[in-house]
């Protein structure tokens, strides 16, 4: 096991009615910028309860913050916090208007170009107090310090993490999840599973609890994610499906082990270049992953393939291949497409994103940077 | 799955070398009054490191804090707090030593009469800041906000908690492991595994995380532990355990869900009374309460058997009594005895604790309040 720090300072407020308790979160007297997204909370009823809860707040509006939030937008949100003397920001809604208000928060007392803190890793010094009232869950950002913002100016899709942008507070109250469309539920599912997979499937580093974890993590969401986008909204289902998404990127599956996060890192151009949604861009990726890297990740993928699939054939390589199918048709049964050319994506497309990532000096990826230009585009050639 | 709230700030600093680090972690200036027991940081270098790390800091040394800490002898260590200035509280040693430390940080802010805050549970309004540097995993104190005192002048032996005594950070350097006798080892392998069956057997409440989180806990404390015990020092086999014992009792396997903790009360009067260590006051009574509660618990014993040891009789019954033998079995073969005759407590010594319980009013226990009077006799009958 490698050595590690690890502080997740994040208070969950979880279950049934825990909005109304964010009054208690919030220092007394705050002027508070509320940031949204589309409007779906005014129509599954997260809005009224916030606003019930802060009756006695000053409460300003920020919403229209897109998914894959954009700096132009979030960027106004600034000029306003300046304006309206804003000293707290409540984020509700899914991982986008939680990743906008990360950046709002830490763009709103940064000095400089505040893109830098994304595209040069511009260090962070301080950053605004924020809470989140989520409404979708998916990306884990509601526990965690990481943020990926997208910059249309320049076709960037680049996340930025610090320290500074934990959140304060999350209220996960695994009702919000009832009137959401399956697509954007079979998303966080995705999503949720990927984001496991990123800290799992490297190379066995000793680390027995995190690699146990992360199986656990796994097992849930293969066990109630179908039912969680298929059937009727069940509380027990939405809560189990709910941590679970919560707990697949709070940082603590990632201690002492080595990363991945190859797929991410090619899934984020898939959208930045294609608007693939997140999800859909790593049910695309994810499988040519483990293909192309079966040699780099063999021990990983054997353990992934009995201790989440029970699978275990003669052949490791057969074992190995079946999990990898497994993987593909649990995607496929959330009704996911996982190829390129099934997103209406030019074949041409392939080149276009390499070409991309090595601009960005992204062309060794991976736990041992082997993922090079070369398997890149056999990945990418065998997932159209 | 049960609403919840849960906030753990510890920062954690685990691996080779940390214990240098501690330097970073406590404000510049700091008078720090470093906390230890029985003198082994002397003989395994910890002092050393430690001293070495805080040379520009002002230290004041005071030792001797008992297994099982005493009221007394902590309450010595807040008078020099108060007539040395003492503004930071550095506990070097094991989950007496960090209990112990607990304490004098809140009796330290504390108004009144500070055995109160055990005895009745007097609420804790502030406490003074402090770290730990680990020399011995079994607690899992360095990573919550509770702490067991005992006084002698009544006999008792009491836990408190409050968010106020989290510490501001914890080192765990496997390292420090090495020279321990193997009672020690043992008394940590057991103590973790009861911490994590304490919040696990129960009744199943829809939390499948938690209760795939603390299966992974055991079965790493079952790969690990005997190697642990009784091999040459390994750092992977001590990075385990110690990471286990610590996520034994973070808080994290609790949230959502019922928990027992009978056998913890029970096994605190056989410390109290008898001078049991801690975990083996556990072995003895655990065994016990799984076989007394076995109606109460039937379903998680069952998915004990089958996910911690692989047992699957054509009879439920038969099963669960497998899980109990094969519990047993796990501690005796660390070498600790698990009967109440093997440490010499006569056998009028049950109806002196039972007695004792009662008059703390301590009679209904468990996750249902069903272990009664008559059951907890038959649970010490049994276990004598």
């Amino acid at each position: 096991m490698y050595n590690f720090e690890f502080r997740n300072p994040v208070k969950i407020l979880f279950g049934e009615g825990k909005i109304g308790f964010i009054v208690k979160e919030i220092p007394v007297g705050s002027r508070i910028l509320l940031t949204y997204g589309g409007g779906s909370i005014f129509k599954n009823g997260v809005y009224d309860q916030v606003v019930k809860a802060l009756q006695h707040f000053t409460l300003i509006e920020f919403g229209g913050i897109e998914p894959n939030p954009r700096y132009a937008t979030l960027m106004k949100a600034v000029k306003i916090v300046k304006s309206e003397n804003i000293d707290f920001l409540l984020a509700v809604g899914g991982g986008s208007v939680v990743d906008g208000t990360k950046f709002i928060a830490a763009a709103a007392n940064f000095p400089g170009d505040a893109w830098d803190i994304c595209s040069k890793g511009a260090p962070i010094e301080s950053a605004m107090p924020f809470g989140v009232v989520l409404t979708l869950s998916a990306t884990g950002t509601e526990m965690n310090p990481f943020s990926v913002v997208s910059n249309a100016a320049t076709n960037e899709k680049l996340p930025f993490g610090s320290p500074w942008v934990y959140p304060k507070f999350s209220v996960l109250d695994p009702n919000v999840l009832k009137s959401l469309p399956k697509t954007q539920l079979a998303n966080g599912v995705i999503d949720a599973f990927v984001h496991v997979l990123e800290q799992y499937l490297t190379f066995p580093n000793q680390a027995e609890i995190q690699d146990r974890f992360a199986e656990a993590v796994l097992l849930s969401l293969l066990q109630y994610g179908p039912d969680y986008v298929f059937k009727e909204f069940d509380y027990d289902v939405a809560s189990n499906t709910m941590w679970a998404a919560t707990m697949a990127l709070n940082g603590q599956l990632a201690l002492g082990v080595p990363t991945d996060w190859a797929t991410h890192t090619i899934g984020h151009e898939l959208t930045a270049l294609y608007g693939l949604d997140h999800a859909q861009s790593l049910a695309v990726v994810l499988p040519g992953m483990m293909e192309v890297m079966r040699t780099e990740k063999h021990e990983k993928l054997l353990r992934y393939a009995k201790n989440v699939w029970n699978l275990s054939e003669e052949h490791d390589e057969i074992t190995i291949d079946q999990a990898i199918v497994k993987t593909e048709e649990f995607f496929q049964n959330l009704e996911t497409k996982t190829h390129l050319s099934e997103y209406n994506i030019p074949e041409a497309g392939i080149e276009i994103i390499i070409e991309k990532l090595k601009k960005q000096g992204k062309i060794h990826l991976g736990e041992r940077k082997a993922l090079d230009e070369n398997r890149l585009r056999a990945l990418l050639q065998m997932r159209y």
